[in-house]
């Protein structure tokens, strides 16, 4: 998946646009923590004074806020719209955990899962920005509890199933593949989330349900027509 | 699971003792980041000077080091040792994930999980405290994997499991519940990772492997017994 337009902001008119701006606070908040995204380190990031981007955002936490809803605004044109161009229930769910494993393995931001790393910085610092990061987060999370009940809704996945706990489980692998990728480079890690998603989708599904699945084990069939 | 000593530590005779003073930099270190951890912040909390520190700790970085393998110790004694007295195979392995998720719930350290957050603050900054954290989580990784190994040895779990992608996914839980835990104090986190690690463990036991696990459903059957 190529990187999005951020590194190579376009220069509007009197200087380069408050969105065009915030692209670049989105890579620099990834790579080195929403910390480290001060006014003074975006100034020299894009050759701008300081009072050019004192114009923006008046305050460090005012520029953290608009990051954050611009790492929000990536997350839903590259996870969450095409997504909802699948069909509610099963087709939808799917889509949405294989965007959301693509979005953070294909680099958008360079720094992994901005979201994952925003929350980790700022679990322990009450205020505004951890407040925002949290309610995001809580929107993803209610989103997949969602695409769950509408499976259940559409008689694709059994009803046993708790979508409070599914939607930990799916969400505890992204974080599981994001920290194998940031800690060790480990590309692997998200095709073993893939899996372990995809194996509790099929093992929950009802027949209508696994139709709308990738067929399992493609590799190992593979294999097997070649003998 | 009460505190372990470090909030209050022992004035040793001619001052503090390293190891007195490592137990509170674990514990600043797990609240405001290993970054946070400057020897003038440790100064001040343990009401020491800083030449006093430095006679210690030459640096920065050795002061992190040092925390870091402090932390390792806790996690040794709070979660490895005791696991080690069960027996080999499936015992072992059940209660290396549950005093694990004790380990983070219990508070032992006052933000979580000590190493998840390092991880996440230090995987995008090459050098040596990243590369002992890294070193630290693939221990880690390595003796979940051993352990699940020894099981299926013990004809306990089914030998079509694969470890690598079992101690991801029990690893992937634990993460879920830390950053649920951090982010929105939500305690019933642990046993949502608890009751997806029984679940997996249950399903890939063989009949003697089953035995050696905790009985399914204990509530459910504890409000038919009421009845």
């Amino acid at each position: 998946m190529p990187r999005t337009g951020a590194a190579e902001p376009v220069k509007a008119k009197g200087g380069r646009t408050r969105q065009n701006i915030l692209e670049v606070a989105v890579d620099i908040a990834s790579a080195e923590g929403l910390e480290g995204l001060t006014i003074g380190r975006l100034a020299t990031q894009l050759a701008m004074s300081k009072s050019g981007l004192f114009a923006h955002f008046g305050s460090k936490e005012d520029l953290q806020l608009a990051t954050i809803d611009t790492a929000r605004s990536r997350f839903i044109s590259d996870v969450i719209r095409p997504a909802f161009e699948a069909e509610i229930g099963m087709a939808r769910l799917w889509k949405l955990c294989e965007r959301w494993l693509g979005h953070v393995q294909g680099g958008v931001c360079s720094g992994g899962c901005f979201f994952a790393a925003a929350a980790s910085e700022f679990d322990s610092r009450p205020g505004q920005v951890r407040d925002r990061i949290a309610e995001i987060m809580n929107e993803w999370l209610g989103m997949l509890r969602k695409a769950i009940i509408e499976s259940q809704q559409a008689g694709q996945i059994s009803t046993d199933v708790d979508p409070i706990q599914l939607a930990f489980e799916f969400n505890s692998f992204e974080l599981g593949a994001n920290w194998a990728f940031q800690l060790y480079g480990d590309q692997q890690a998200f095709g073993r989330a893939r899996e372990a998603i995809l194996e509790r989708l099929r093992r929950h599904a009802t027949r209508s349900g696994a139709t709308l699945l990738p067929p399992a084990d493609k590799q190992r069939r593979r294999v097997r027509t070649k003998r």
